[in-house]
């Protein structure tokens, strides 16, 4: 890191309340310590065609940017975050603080010290350790358990619980809500929900006491490793809310520390509620402590990935001493879960000869070179118990990996991919034995019409521990696009209950991703995951379609603008077509041309339906003759009241 | 037009047998001039880990780009098209050349003659009248019928339906396509259809005799006005292939005839199926003309634009004599299928008062309006007879409007949207008994869960005549990305038995789209039909994502890209992250880095699998750790064979 001034990028139009995203503002519920961060778009009146002007409440969206959105907030990357849980962890008196491992030269890729520190000079600083304070580690006290799990099946609620509940509800009370459903009526969908539904049992309204029991009882995790204060409590589990993962990391070939630490501000600006770490190459450890200082969302990694580097890449070659003092290794940073490829069993391997694609998971191969070279089992499988030890001792989540899932639409939901989740459904057993939260990672590539088995057969096998997918992809045809061939699995598996989408960039298949890609791929992922929530009939969801569709059709540009995902492509697009500032006050639409308006006729027709004060029905059992010659007369040419600038 | 180097830009990449997309030639099948043409795409061999070769057959893809692509075609847009159905069509016996309609300076949106040309010069040529061959226009002898359904209900297999059901197989026979079936065991999917199904009966191979049969029972339509006998015939319909149609046009704020012509073709190029002109504002009739003289594919047109213009954008002045006068000019022009939103009645009108988003389709809203004012019942539903005797005599189809489809998620489904759709079912009926083909407009905005329920009350109440639907977007919350939120709708809905879906550019709801919006649309659409196709289970659709799937399996990256979409943007992504031209060679990928590759360990497994010559089974059942001790000491790094470069 060269300097200070490392800063999110100023996306345009942003002003004073919020440093980051127009007519934004970064506000806090709750009280006694529970801060929780929204963030609110303020809205422009409504105006009639008569002038009169009526107030829209602003809209208040879920935040997952951290203290890096809040003007207050005066950071440094260098720094890191305040440690705003610690305070709860220590209350709760059941951990210890301890020395911890002592940091060595393969942790970040090199042989000897020396190495490292020629690496470090040769490139000018930019692969600096993290200067802020390092924190003793903490990790349960002997024979205790530190997992959210485990408190929530003692009846406790923690503070983490009573965050996530406020959260899910946008900070509304109770009350609020039922009174926002009264008002609502307008709207055909409303609350009560129609159609098709697959079992989620969304409450109304979230309480602490509805997060502790899907957490007691598996259904949702709150991934909050103690060694990771800085994070802002967050719940995956499928009667929430929809949540989405990015991944970053640097690798043998490309990118820098300061990038990714950059990268994970990104995605987290854009809305990702977790960021998973893949470095490979040099530096691993070093980037990791960057990134878990500065984020404000759960870190997960892939502990198998470093662990190969420490063999110099030759898996055979990787120990279960190896691994272990790997997980303890980020454990002790704070990584909040890990994913562990453990159904990767020796007799599954052969399954996958006849595949047309084998094992793309790069976890999924290490394993299976591992285990084709020793002929043994895995040590991720024979072991698990003693990783669950470690990962109740610093409430690290499991992301139990899906190794050999398909890499292609032929491959899917076969008798390899199958095999490996009733495993997944076992190890899932184990750890809740042990209290550890646990989820379990999806396909891949899948067909539309096979992604429901996948949701069914995962819920039934694994007892509907949070299904986490990547897309799936629904075709292979289209490299350059599978943000979009995975939007579309993704949003139905996250609608049939998939409880986080790990999010899919164009560059999947062809390059790592760079910060437009990023951007490209959370936003992707977050209008699946939001298409989700409304096909779930999340009570939560509509209200910002509607809020978004009103200033559609009342014309307010720039709250359309404002409310959407990308409030600054949205307005680039637009003026490519009006530049004028005018045209964004005017009452036409690029589409049509100022000469004629399909929306301004509809105003219209609710206008004349409300001056006659007449019902659908009697205005046609009157005969309303006469009234369309007044109609006429009066001039039917509309646009009284507004004029076009 | 300024002059005839107007050329489709050329796509880097492209070799001398196809002037636009790499490694790709233009090929034709069938015979006595039945020219059905396709796009061959050539791979280059696989070379396993020996460096011993195989060879990978070339893959046929769908080609909708017409001749343009044929290098032995010498085109100029001046000229336009050769009219190769002319032949054919005159050969029935049933059409008569007549004089046609004077040209008016009102088709083009002028009040006189004089303004008309002032306008032309002022615009130094760039609003030119079509300077090809000006055919007379042919219509059905007096008491005739001329369209495909009423040959198929005769039992008359045109060339037509001959040539559509060449294209739909590919140009393949009956014999390699059950020799392809047997051939491809290696695949989970197969041709024999697992996973969820929704009622299509996709046959294996297509016969001229079932294109006749569906079309004769309304479930298909092959769009093919006699005057536009440039265009190559496709069907429409839920037993075919998904199809989808790009929307260019003019506006009155934007773009010149060049622009949209080049559209036209650039859209085809990538793919679109049909394209429909949606041009408003000035010179309608020349931009239609040249359109239409220079498109392989079918046009579609909304009438009801034109019409609007000719009274100077007044609704209310609207009357039956202007719209069919309309139908007619569009009609001898060559227009294949028309919009016509007869199902807006004067009733349902006030349904829509209580909306969110009232009536946002266009056509619709001209439509209310004209009820409103006149307080009368809508000419087009009135008229309909009489504008089924113009669609029959000329071969155009019936594209029925949803112009109350719901503009946004909150009025999904409504008690509008339905009653309408009710309507467009009891007018099918009466195209059909005058033998007119027919297919039905669809939504517009709707959530996910109740995607179905629109389909399913399609086909019930419109007798299954084609769907053919705009989307649907799953959210209103992201503009500057619905054609996502559209292609997760579009591929669902094509899923369940949509036939032909209507793309969405990036542009939507915010402006025009321009080139790059086009494509961008054009492959959103194209992945989303070729996913519903897989999840139809259509025999020709899964072989491409195998062929891709294999390519990339074996590093072979020049085929990934060329079978791909995009090959442009794919290897332009490629190469930002590895630019050398070795890395396109080399046997690994920029994901994990040159140390270590996932799918290269999975080709171990394979070559293991082999090497042993043992089944699955057996190899556990052996036991096999000597094996395992063997293969280690033949050096389990298994790079051998092959150096990065």
């Amino acid at each position: 890191m060269k300097d200070n001034s490392l800063q999110i990028e100023k996306v345009s139009g942003s002003d004073n309340g919020h440093p980051h995203l127009p007519a934004s503002k970064k506000i806090y519920a709750g009280s006694d310590g529970l801060r929780v961060p929204f963030r609110e778009i303020s809205l422009s009146p409504s105006k009639d065609f008569d002038g009169k002007l009526e107030g829209n409440a602003p809209v208040r969206v879920y935040d997952t940017s951290g203290p890096w959105t809040d003007p207050e907030f005066r950071g440094d990357v260098r720094i890191g975050l305040p440690p705003h849980r610690l305070e709860w962890i220590r209350q709760r008196g059941d951990v210890e603080e301890y020395e911890g491992r002592e940091l060595q030269p393969q942790d970040n890729g090199y042989l000897t010290k020396g190495a490292e520190d020629i690496a470090r000079i040769k490139d000018n600083g930019a692969l600096e350790e993290f200067p802020g304070l390092k924190r003793a580690p903490l990790r349960a006290k002997p024979g205790r358990s530190v997992t959210q799990m485990h408190y929530a099946r003692r009846g406790i609620i923690t503070p983490e619980m009573e965050f996530v509940a406020m959260r899910e509800n946008l900070g509304r009370s109770a009350d609020t809500l039922v009174r926002k459903a009264e008002r609502s009526d307008r709207s055909s969908l409303n609350h009560q929900h129609k159609g098709e539904s697959f079992g989620a049992a969304i409450p109304e309204f979230v309480t602490p006491e509805f997060v502790r029991d899907e957490v007691a009882r598996g259904r949702a995790i709150i991934p909050a490793n103690v060694n990771h204060p800085e994070s802002e409590p967050m719940i995956i589990g499928r009667n929430f809310l929809v949540k989405i993962n990015a991944n970053i990391g640097n690798s043998a070939v490309a990118s820098s520390i300061e990038e990714e630490v950059e990268k994970m501000r990104w995605a987290t600006l854009w809305g990702a509620d977790t960021v998973m770490d893949l470095s490979t190459g040099k530096n691993i450890h070093a980037t990791r402590e960057w990134i878990l200082r500065n984020s404000p969302v759960p870190i997960g990694t892939v502990p198998i990935y470093q662990a190969l580097e420490k063999v110099n890449g030759k898996a055979e070659d990787l120990t279960w001493k190896i691994y272990r003092d790997t997980l303890i290794e980020q454990a002790e940073q704070g990584v909040d879960y890990f994913t562990i490829h453990a159904g990767v069993r020796l007799p599954y391997i052969p399954l996958t000869a006849k595949r047309t694609t084998g094992i793309v998971s790069r976890g999924g191969s290490i394993m299976a070179k591992w285990c084709l070279a020793h002929h043994e089992e895995s040590f991720l499988y024979t072991r698990f118990r003693e990783i669950c030890e470690i990962m109740r001792a610093y409430d690290v989540s499991f992301s139990l990996g899906d190794g050999l899932r398909p890499g292609s639409i032929a491959d899917a939901n076969d008798e390899a991919q199958f095999a490996e989740l009733e495993t997944l459904g076992e190890l899932t057993k184990i750890a809740w034995e042990m209290d550890c939260q646990t989820m379990i990672e999806g396909p891949g590539h899948v067909p539309m019409h096979l992604i429901k088995e996948n949701m069914d057969k995962q819920l039934e096998v694994c007892g509907e521990a949070p299904f986490y997918t990547l897309g799936p992809l629904t075709t292979d045809i289209a490299p350059g696009y599978d943000h979009i061939t995975s939007g579309i699995g993704a949003a139905m598996i996250g609608w049939f209950g998939t409880a986080m989408l790990c999010y899919v960039t164009p560059k999947e298949h062809l390059g790592l991703p760079n910060k437009q890609d990023v951007k490209e791929g959370v936003i992707t992922y977050k209008l699946a995951a939001h298409a989700a929530d409304l096909a779930k009939g999340h009570p939560g969801a509509q209200y910002r379609d509607n809020a978004l569709s009103k200033a559609r059709f009342e014309f307010r540009w720039e709250d359309q603008f404002n409310l959407g995902l990308d409030p600054e492509k949205a307005k680039e697009f637009h003026d490519e077509t009006l530049p004028a500032e005018g045209a964004k006050l005017a009452h036409f639409c690029s589409m049509c041309g100022p000469h004629f308006c399909s929306m301004k006729i509809t105003q219209d027709v609710r206008d004349y339906a409300n001056a006659q004060n007449i019902e659908a029905e009697k205005a046609l059992a009157v005969g309303m003759s006469e009234k369309a010659a007044e109609f006429k007369a009066a001039g039917s040419e509309i646009y009284h009241g507004s004029k076009i600038d």
